[in-house]
């Protein structure tokens, strides 16, 4: 059947593309069970396990805006390493945030770019575990001396575990503690503050690399969307930073990310500020009707709809080492500003004018105008890997405005060619790593086949113009 | 400049085509460094390095025409398995026949299907190592006691060394030993002998098996063409199997071997019968001008020119069960046989027609009329990936006359087609082989890949005309 309508040369070119385009979308799906190999197979620790972590070492591998993190291992699988989340705050307050963030948490089916746990305790932690400077701070502020809380018992936590590695020596002080799969070796924050020099010397790649970190942060929050979950609290120091790819020293992978054109996989974490439209809001017809008297913005789960793309846009400045604008002209917020109000962002790389748009349509006052996830997910994938400015421009249809028909079917010709072709390079790249001595299909493999899997010249053209929007 | 003309069709077709090509290319040669990756670091063991050598275990791995092997492993790098070859005849006449084909082997250039030594030297081997009914056999046949040869120093061979691992125990006997990385677990005898029923059951996987076995020797055969070698006596029992991957038991490597459509890597072993064309005899004028008035079939390099064609006709009847049909009716070489006089091939499956054909062009009595080494091989090639009968005689043109124009160009769109067709889905094949979790390239997809790589259009045709010879 394969090999009917050989002589016909459409019939034969419509069979390849067909071939490639189903081949990239197994490939896509096989990355995704090889990146998440250890993820997919739901594991759940009970407070029975807890008694068989062990912490690699005794100091943080990563310190992000809610909890210290640290490598551990697992008695009874010791060739993989494991995270030990342990919550910053007291447990009283951690407690309330921490089940409601499991809640939202656990109505959401696991993305690669959202943290996941594979269970959680109430234990004594020794405080030299604790990070020492900001929890004292904190607790001086506050004028409260820790006392060594009794381990409550909690019905959700089930019971706390006291033969717990971790309860050894020290003062003990009573912390929700998480485990999850992902290790992070540091924060985004860490990774902008450590990448000054870099986006310096070697702007193109640095501003890549913003832009494959924003990709995924944008995969995340975008697969919340069906969930009517919204985070509320994007911020560099709750994205995690994990390596992509099993094996290597600590030291070595932040080397290595910082060299990598994809520094690493991103991970949405603290979801203690989420808000989540329920199900149960939109199914009961007494609510319904309540709320169906309200104005759309007073209605919490509408307000909030938008607001992760808001804190997008925040995050691109400060992606690139430039402030909050909102923070630096706190007026701006009280007047209905337009983007000329937005501070410019420098031309310095391939990538800045594709970010700065990318901005201002996150930043745009309006929510309804707004850009919404969906959308910004996909122009990071066109400013990665997309069709240039340059290819439209030597079709001579850069132009945004209406398109006569003959202009249109020849860009849309066009956009099929370059797709067809860019789809072949994909292969090839495949292909060549199957003889590679590490056979390392790396992360931004995974990440452009995506978008060349399912890239069609109707989505092409349509990302092509948002970015154009003058 | 890979985007530039990226409106025009046609160009982007050639560009998608040459890509392919291009990578195809590519592949075959990393597959190539890949399979022979221990080869081709020519690797040399001096006498000094014999006594580092062990016997894995006391049983020899396999039997074959010439010696015997056993699995050895060197002290300095455990991890890699050698084969000792232990020469069957006694020292005396195994010297002058392993020199010459040493020599012969020395003058080329190594190939993925012909044996090469890493070191030899002759060594006292106890009798309990050598094949004892074969020898026995032989010695009372010829009346002979053995009484334990004294080693010889042979300047050739270095010296003999006194600490080998191999003297330890029993009576000793003086034997050529030779050093390789391939280690055979069988030869084809040994295949064909086991595959009697398996080629009843399952007639198309065995006789795909030949097919793959007779395109490596081919290949090997061809390699020495330029070289004017000619091995003389090619039979199942000069004709090692060795694993094509590293790793694997025994007897897991003969079940494995058995079934995979690919069974195992061919090498071509004992030159001793090889004759070569020396250089020296062409290029000294006064030999020249003596040869130059002898009648070509008394010139011996001409006289054996076709001969390992001859041989690899012979081998596909045995390869398939059937009896040598010059060994069945000695009386067809006395006479000017045809191919009507060669006995037929019972058809068991897609191969057994092409094989049968294969055979007689091999066959042909005069040697100039008799197909040529590569021409044996792109048939075999042909059997294997190539378009089949259906194909042409679904487009109108399977007849093996002269073609008028018209037709001869639509063939030849047609094969073109194809070719796209057939290395978009090599392409893909290696794409997914970059995401299996052995991330395992197999011998089979490196000889398509060899295949599909320098196929083109002309020399299908030409393939295709010479399998349909009435």
């Amino acid at each position: 059947a394969l090999y009917k309508g050989l002589d016909s040369w459409d019939e034969v070119v419509g069979r390849i593309r067909g071939l490639h385009t189903d081949t990239l979308r197994k490939l896509a799906a096989k990355c995704e069970d090889r990146f998440m190999a250890g993820q997919k197979g739901l594991l759940r620790f009970g407070t029975d396990s807890w008694s068989h972590f062990r912490l690699t070492t005794g100091k943080p591998c990563c310190e992000a805006g809610d909890a210290v993190y640290y490598t551990a291992s697992y008695a009874k699988d010791p060739l993989v390493d494991y995270a030990i989340k342990i919550c910053r705050s007291k447990v009283k307050e951690t407690q309330q945030q921490f089940f409601h963030s499991l809640a939202v948490r656990q109505s959401l089916p696991i993305h690669f770019n959202i943290q996941q746990d594979c269970g959680h305790f109430l234990a004594d932690v020794p405080t030299c575990l604790l990070p020492p400077h900001k929890e004292d701070k904190e607790e001086n502020t506050k004028g409260l001396k820790e006392k060594a809380v009794n381990t409550e018992a909690s019905s959700k936590l089930e019971e706390t575990p006291t033969a717990g590695s971790i309860n050894t020596s020290g003062r003990l002080k009573s912390r929700v503690v998480v485990i999850t799969r992902e290790v992070p070796f540091q924060t985004v924050a860490d990774f902008v503050h450590e990448g000054v020099t870099r986006h310096a010397q070697n702007p193109e790649l640095y501003e890549r690399q913003v832009c494959l970190l924003l990709l995924q942060l944008c995969s995340g929050l975008e697969h919340m969307k069906p969930y009517h979950v919204t985070h509320c609290d994007i911020r560099m120091e709750n994205l995690l930073l994990v390596q992509s790819q099993p094996g290597g020293t600590c030291t070595g992978i932040i080397a290595a990310a910082s060299n990598a054109t994809c520094p690493a996989r991103l991970i949405i974490s603290n979801f203690s500020q989420a808000k989540q439209k329920s199900a149960l809001v939109t199914a009961d017809p007494g609510t319904l009707r309540n709320q169906s008297r309200l104005a759309p913005e007073i209605v919490t789960a509408t307000q909030y709809r938008k607001c992760d793309e808001f804190q997008t846009g925040i995050l691109i400045y400060e992606l690139l080492h430039r402030p909050n604008p909102f923070e630096e002209t706190p007026e701006l917020k009280e007047r209905e500003y337009t983007w000329a109000d937005l501070p410019l962002l420098p031309v310095r790389s391939l990538y800045s004018q594709g970010l700065q748009q990318l901005a201002r349509l996150l930043l745009t006052v309006n929510p309804s105008e707004r850009i919404r996830m969906s959308e910004a997910r996909a122009c990071l994938q066109c400013l990665l890997w997309g069709p240039r400015e340059d290819l439209f421009q030597a079709l001579g249809c850069s132009s945004a405005g209406p398109l006569s028909g003959s202009t249109a079917s020849h860009r849309e010709a066009t956009l099929q060619n370059w797709l067809d072709l860019k789809r072949t390079l994909m292969m090839i790249k495949f292909a060549e790593r199957s003889l590679d001595t590490a056979c390392g299909v790396s992360l931004e493999d995974w990440l452009c086949c995506q978008y060349l899997a399912f890239a069609t010249t109707d989505t092409l053209s349509r990302v092509v113009h948002i970015l154009q929007q003058p």
